[in-house]
């Protein structure tokens, strides 16, 4: 099998697994019991945490909490951190994670979104724009957008959000980025952000929202007052050390791995700028080497998808998230045809992957995209 | 290590470990992705589902949400289910995430507390005056106290519920119960209820909401849409389809385990009755025999808690969610003396706990518990 949906989610490393059968059977004991199992369960919680907060950069005093992962974190930040009568701006190409709750919020918020530029990005004149017409409170823009990889320049979009109202809050949803390209909070001067184990070949069902030192925050998930009453209910421990081993490794490999995916990457758009295929890129200038959406002109990216499941090569089309819908927000909102949206499929790699596999595949598409097109 | 602390959580069972294992390495596709590993991975999903909705014999168009724990749920129920304005019973005894939620909600919302009798369960006198004097539109009242394993009757709570108020939606917080005495969904009458996969030797992290067809549910999290919108963030494969193995052994073997644990529980009391050893029970007529909650009089728990470990023997005082604060709420509600609470500790079992652990932790609980006395 060759897997190319690893946005979608990744298979388990080892090194993961391992530390979930590890933790599992020799430290399964409830972080808040008082004795010495617990108080060793709690050594190990407080590892995860610091671990992942050196990963990004954050301060010792900066709040980390786990929680089942980035769609609830990225709830928990909304829900918890914008105020009674607040000023939201987010972006057309957010995950529905955010856009989606953005759109839940209470009456008394307004929201607007600002709209991307033809590569992905979201359209930094526009954003400009709106802050000259508005002020607002609270921001959210995702780092690298899950379905075109594009990369959002959060540092800049935080600097003009902050000198335009220091006490707006800046949160980020970095799923698609930690792990992959580096993210430093300090940086990049956020003050929230959302990160995932299951998209790093970490376990499913964990997640992290970090928030800046001294942001009031109101839980969205009331009970036993765990994570500092933050977020109740009982730590999973076994997926939380897990998580946290995993990040280590990424961030440590970080360099090699961006390489190793960037080679596939280009090895797929080399084999096709040799065939004289015809297709298009959606997301660049600059983008992760993690994903690559491609439109193909004449063909429906699910047919191509299912002749390609055939010979055992997964991909995707747009995000799994979203793959069940027949619109597409993102592509729509970067000005893609009907047709260009029809026809996109979406592969992201992970360092596993090979650039043999990378061969396979670019040739494969070809194959049965002349062949669905000559139909 | 004997571990008597298995109503904080339990170790995970290898048919537990197993299935998370298989699922993680086999199938750790993302259950919304288009292509046949997404296809493989909503099977296991709609299995998982499907088994957990026969072990409380639930309809087969009523609603599983899978999310993170009871946790999650129990907040799911009273933020999803609870009305504007709406009046709310629960009881003193409830779980924090229960407890703390009712009185997080909003401040439009009223919410009475039933009372505990002397053994620990809602007073039934005092729940039908409540009712005589309110409408309630929202019962939560749990199944088996997690503190001292009082059960109560929900069928008759929900019967009165019912005939006072048909449209009143009764939730009831399942954890110590399921997988250990019966849940029937049908029988008990009830609309939604909370389960818990560590609990019963299952993962940490997952847990289930069971709400009846028909109910109209509000979304906590919002997202991709997954849970047919009721709970977003890309499932939890491993957990879920591991807790549902663990959930069908549970109920399969429910008779012979409660057996098991029953002789557990009756050797440690008839060992302390032999020893003419003062103690109190916290929590009968009827109660659990998964929990034996005893109060120690001139003892301090924690002391005892901590006297024990070094025997390696781990006990638990209270619940674990509540046991780093000084009061207790559930054993002050039953009429306990502050000298009682002080001298509290819970031993909790599992089917894999055995008599002879049950002879060698009573024996050392009345050495220790005399040679503290006497100092």
């Amino acid at each position: 099998m060759i897997y190319f949906d690893n946005a979608s989610t990744t298979k388990i490393s080892q090194l993961g697994l391992d530390t979930y059968q590890d933790i599992s059977l020799n430290c399964f004991f409830n972080c808040s019991s008082l004795h010495k199992g617990g108080v060793k369960a709690s050594k190990h919680l407080e590892w995860a945490r610091t671990t992942i907060l050196n990963c990004i950069n954050g301060a010792f005093n900066d709040t980390l909490i786990f929680c089942s992962g980035a769609t609830e974190a990225n709830n928990m930040a909304l829900w918890g951190l914008i105020k009674k009568g607040a000023r939201v701006l987010t972006s057309v190409g957010e995950h529905p994670s955010v856009y989606n709750t953005a759109k839940a919020l209470n009456a008394d918020i307004e929201v607007d979104y600002v709209p991307l530029n033809e590569f992905g990005q979201v359209d930094i004149e526009c954003y400009k724009e709106m802050w000259n017409k508005n002020n607002y409170d609270f921001v959210s823009i995702m780092y690298v957008n899950n379905e075109t990889g594009a990369i959002n320049d959060v540092g800049q979009l935080c600097d003009i959000a902050k000198s335009k109202n220091s006490a707006c809050i800046f949160h980020s949803d970095c799923v698609q980025a930690f792990g992959k390209i580096d993210v430093q909070v300090d940086n990049l001067g956020v003050d929230s952000i959302s990160i995932s184990a299951h998209k790093i070949n970490g376990p499913k069902g964990i997640g992290v929202l970090y928030v800046k030192n001294g942001l009031r925050f109101k839980p969205n998930i009331y009970g036993g007052g765990q994570e500092k009453g933050l977020r109740s209910g009982t730590e999973n421990l076994p997926a939380i050390v897990a998580f946290a081993k995993v990040a280590e490794d990424k961030c440590a490999n970080m360099k090699s791995n961006y390489q190793k995916v960037k080679d596939i990457k280009n090895k797929i758009i080399e084999i096709f700028d040799a065939s004289n295929f015809e297709y298009k890129i959606n997301g660049s200038n600059p983008y992760s080497p993690y994903i690559l959406s491609v439109s193909l002109k004449g063909v429906k990216g699910e047919v191509l998808l299912h002749k390609l499941e055939m010979d055992d090569i997964l991909v995707g089309t747009g995000s799994a998230c979203s793959s069940k819908s027949s619109d597409n927000r993102i592509l729509s909102a970067m000005g893609d045809t009907k047709e260009q949206i029809m026809g996109n499929i979406r592969l992201s790699f992970c360092p596993e992957n090979t650039v043999d596999e990378a061969t396979v595949v670019a040739n494969k598409i070809i194959e049965y995209t002349n062949y669905l097109r000559s139909l």
